[in-house]
């Protein structure tokens, strides 16, 4: 190799160079710190137990179903819409008997009363068909945790048991055509009707209608309904905004009368549920039906809430709903890890082109483009990995205590997960689909067959950024929580209000009190150089690649509020100037989810006794936060913290790391533990 | 709106500025050149006969069979695979008989004796059913093209007739499951038989079948094979390289004796295309079977041909085959304009959130974000379409000339076409599946309904990246030709002698070979400033921008060039220097690609008179142009051509063009002429 034939280089390059000097620096030098370097070998089963976590046995049940059920991946291919839609349900049921799905109900409801464990078996859920994982998403945690969350006593006696058995298949019907992400502005209406202590259900037009609902189509027994609530009065119609009802929509596979039902037929993907429409003409359902954990109207038809703000009341109701965001990132993540699983195997494997000897072809994964395509997917992958387990962690320490409107509820916790849970999900779901198209990319025409898993991974794993919260949707709120230091009502995404707000503070009260500030001001004390830190510091300390995150989130949201504030001082319309800034909206809430992603794993690495594994994750973390930085090197040049010649070291080093992480390739995605009848592809992998 | 409040500043940034002048200049300010703009009108049918130039005829006849086969959309999803593929085979021979698939064929054989026209047709199909393309493709183009190019008078006389109307069905049977990229290392074989006068071909082993064969598995009645030659004589064996042969492979609908065909089984997408394997064993051929053009074996044995070197001759046989690639390139392209023009009317009604009123959601298309998600890939997709207008100018010049073997031959003009179209099918492909993937994520849950056609559009392209060749392996060709300034054997791909051959000149040498070197020479002169040259022109001059991207691309070249030859120097393997500098590699032929791109768009609205239609795509050109060196600013900064105040300017600008673009977009996307009934998406766009 040509390592051995350069003279050595300093590691970093404390200030600007000369463009010779930055040459000749260039890809085949050997560094400073390299001389000690030794390989580390990879204990792929101690890797995986340190992935897989406190739920490591959770993990494997589920692994075992999924082999179990193999067959399912290849029924998706051979079987008509509806026997394989009938099939997954079946799937799902067979499942729900190991325990696996209703891990997150109380256990007086037939659940295992764990959360983290139910978000842990729904994650690995993804290493198999991705309608099964969705079908359950729908049945235990969309319609199961409606129930759960906004019902009561009443509903959870009634449908708990029956629900976590799949006895009971659910819907979950809030979105609707005209309104997927402005959830408040629903159309549908339920107005109540004191005399026969009744709702009355309706769908005043088309665009209200409930759409790509799944479990509608074919299977769902009840409906959770979200609508607007109306209650006569002497007055005139009170409004009180949406709430949660229990709707009967089938029964003995019948449609109920007044209920329309209606396929969203053919879609990319998951052909395994049965996405459907819904429509009520006058539907009446009893009082009770109303999921009252958060309202209540009386027989005499007085409305009751203990929280008083409608806005506050609506987004404390979807906030109890977070976890099905936390499970889909998770899902995306894990489907990511499938595609690497495979397109690396094949890489290793595979040979085209006589590069290094004239009678050899080359290994794909020798090539550094290749390297160059793959390993920064695998290190954001760990990256992604862990940061996930803090945000399922968060979610199961919120939700396994007090509830928001019992005493001792940390509201504040509540929403910085919320926002934790929304950053994560848009970052993973992305991550997703970037990965597995570089995958299939990666194995060629190959990768095109289906029996190579990466037709079903990009079809069904699509809607994923935008199913569960449309990704700049959930970018924008964790931004608005950013700028508001979630004071506000943190889900309302009304621009006006939140546009208006921050224009009425001081650019530096914003700044200041943002989580990062105290963290931006520390650098200088941790790093050397004072002032000088982003360039007199290493390349490879985490303490300077967490800087440089942390830097430009600071700023960015610093940014974000100095343009609201002097668009709206200046007397423009706010929404007006919310547009114009919205591509930097979104890129602080971007900065600020990386920054957190790289927190974890960092923390996660220090955490680790030494070893091999912790040099190997090392080198993940150091390839994940360089190439991150990377990415974005353009910004930090822009703003003053990379000088052109540290910029290019900089993808100098993750060349280096990415040919230090290709000998342990195959290993690091060994650890991810998906079953090998998940990842067919005998013929790539042999 | 709040452009009207802020004073102007300067359009230009002369000179790097302090962070708060920069600012200042932020989102909402107004540019001094806008003073005098008025927003155009634009003509959409005088504009989209612009885009369809010379041969507007030919693709009003293409739009007119797809909305007569417009059916086809929905079989593709209501049939069976089996059923479907019949249903394609049908509408593809419907086609043929308006005579719009064989425009590339001699008039003598029933076809139109036209190349351009032939181009142009295959594009305009990627607005329909990509498997009905795909076919067309797979049987006038490979298989069609590959008698056509490599056979003589007696194989067209034999073929061309049916094969135009379809009554006969071929496939082109080159790549096998070994072999996609390295085709020189096929493993089939074709051994001559002198005293039977026949060739034999054999599948060697399991890696050598023929696979991914489209018509293979259902359809074809012949096969055009490539297989080693092998000539035994009195010495031994004598090896020629890899040659083509035509193969009767099925008779009546049986499968002939000593062939073996396999379906591939389900794939991501184009069901409607019967992929296949095939095996030989030991079937025999008639000695004028091997398609002659290039190469002949005479009854007793003795091989013959006009090209005594091996490498060349396999590459000059492939280099006729160079109008897969183009035609490729711009299916891409349209299939990408298919996208957007569902994405854009759909963003210019659909609204969500309140954002400027109170009491009315905003428009999609109004908010910035958005603007800056679809607007871009706008103005890139009109450059990459006139991008592809060259190069299929240049196909139809090179064909409509002497062959490669006759007097007059180009042999220049030739592998300037084949790198041209090389790196214009990378770009156009990848450009298709990123918009298209955009385009479904902007068109939310929506878009992931098959009756909006992200599906399938999705489903279908994802394979263009790869097949008629990799897009890694087309843009190291790109990049190789630059190198060698087209010295070498073009389509060599061995690294190891690329890599040699470099190494064997000085770096100035390679550089002032290239073609750019004297564009960059002439900036000085073209733009003020003379070294200040990229600090003083004006961001909206096109000069500027095409210098800039001349810059970049002369300065990677250079790069590589200088990293492979210190490699070499230092008695480095070669492949392993190659290896380490791949990224350059491609990087350096994607710059070039892009500069092509750029200067054919600007040439295209330069040569337009003054009025509206000018204006708005000198519009589109800047937002292309920018938009382009925005992607790339780190690079620029790094190298010393863009401030990073003049980088921010860069980035503001982009937006401002994208806020004067949004009015006009529905028009240009209206301007692509693709037939409604190819758009379904009714709910969507109405």
């Amino acid at each position: 190799m040509a390592t051995d034939q350069v003279p050595p280089i300093a590691d970093e390059i404390p200030t600007p160079v000369p463009e010779a000097a930055a040459v000749a620096g260039d890809d085949d030098a050997v560094h400073a710190a390299d001389r000690g370097y030794a390989e580390p070998v990879v204990d792929v089963a101690a890797l995986r137990s340190l992935l897989d976590g406190r739920y490591r046995e959770v993990r494997d049940l589920v692994r075992a179903n999924l082999a179990e059920h193999a067959q399912v991946l290849l029924d998706a291919e051979q079987m008509t819409t509806s026997e394989f839609r009938d099939r997954v349900r079946d799937v799902v049921v067979m499942m729900a008997e190991s325990g696996q799905t209703g891990m997150g109900f109380p256990t007086e409801h037939g659940g295992g009363g764990d959360i983290g464990a139910s978000v842990a078996a729904f994650e690995t859920l993804a290493y198999g068909d991705l309608s099964v994982l969705v079908k359950v998403g729908v049945q235990f945690g969309l319609f199961g945790g409606a129930i759960l969350q906004l019902g009561t006593q009443h509903h959870h006696d009634a449908y708990l048991a029956d629900l976590v058995t799949g006895r009971t298949m659910g819907c979950f019907a809030m979105t609707e055509t005209g309104h997927g992400s402005n959830v408040q502005a629903l159309g549908t209406v339920a107005t109540y009707d004191a005399e026969a202590q009744e709702f009355v259900i309706t769908t005043p037009d088309d665009v209200s209608r409930k759409d790509y609902i799944g479990n509608a189509a074919a299977h769902a027994e009840l409906a959770v309904v979200f609508a607007q609530l109306e209650v006569p009065s002497e007055e005139g119609v009170e409004r009180h905004g949406v709430h949660a009802f229990v709707v009967p929509i089938r029964e003995g596979g019948r449609v109920l009368d007044g209920v329309r039902i209606e396929d969203c037929g053919p879609k990319m993907g998951l052909d395994g549920v049965d996405n459907g429409r819904l429509w009520f003409d006058h539907v009446r359902v009893p009082r009770t039906a109303l999921l009252n954990q958060f309202a209540e109207v009386t027989p005499e038809g007085r409305y009751l809430s203990p929280i008083d703000n409608p806005n506050k009341r609506f987004f404390t109701m979807l906030g109890t709903l977070v976890q099905g965001r936390v499970c889909v990132g998770g899902a995306g993540i894990n489907a990511a890890k499938v595609a690497l699983t495979i397109a690396t195997r094949y890489a290793d494997r595979r040979r085209q082109f006589e590069a290094v000897s004239p009678d050899e072809e080359q290994v794909l994964l020798d090539y550094g483009m290749h390297q160059r395509r793959l390993l920064p997917l695998l290190a954001r992958t760990y990256a992604l990995h862990f940061a996930q387990e803090v945000v399922a962690g968060q979610l199961h320490e919120v939700f396994s205590g007090p509830g928001p409107t019992e005493p001792g509820s940390d509201e504040h916790a509540r929403r910085m997960l919320e926002s934790r849970a929304a950053g994560t999900k848009a970052l993973g779901t992305w991550h997703a689909t970037r990965t597995i198209q570089e995958c299939r990319e990666a194995c060629g025409g190959a990768g095109y067959l289906s029996e190579n898993r990466f037709a079903a991974l990009k079809a069904d794993t699509d809607v994923f950024t935008t199913f569960e919260g449309d990704n700049h949707v959930l970018l924008q709120l964790v931004a608005k929580g950013l700028l508001t230091d979630y004071a506000g009502e943190f889900e309302d995404m009304d621009q006006l209000g939140m546009a208006r707000f921050v224009a009425g503070l001081a650019v530096e009260t914003v700044v200041e009190r943002t989580a990062v500030h105290k963290l931006v001001q520390s650098v200088r004390d941790l790093l050397p150089g004072g002032d000088r830190w982003d360039q007199e510091a290493g390349l490879l300390d985490p303490a300077y690649q967490l800087a440089m995150l942390r830097f430009r989130e600071e700023h960015m949201i610093g940014g974000v509020a100095r343009r609201l504030k002097r668009g709206i001082d200046q007397g423009a319309n706010p929404g007006a100037v919310f547009s114009r800034v919205q591509d930097h909206v979104i890129a602080a809430a971007r900065a600020h989810t990386e920054r957190l992603v790289l927190e974890a794993f960092v923390a996660k690495v220090a955490a680790l006794p030494d070893g091999d594994l912790k040099v190997a994750l090392n080198l993940l973390c150091d390839l994940h936060a360089l190439a991150t930085i990377e990415a974005d090197r353009a910004w930090f040049m822009e703003h003053g913290r990379l000088s052109s010649a540290r910029s290019k070291a900089i993808s100098r080093e993750v060349n280096a790391l990415c040919r230090k992480v290709r000998p342990l390739a195959v290993d690091l995605v060994d650890a991810f533990g998906v079953p090998e009848e998940m990842l067919r592809s005998e013929e790539l992998i042999g």
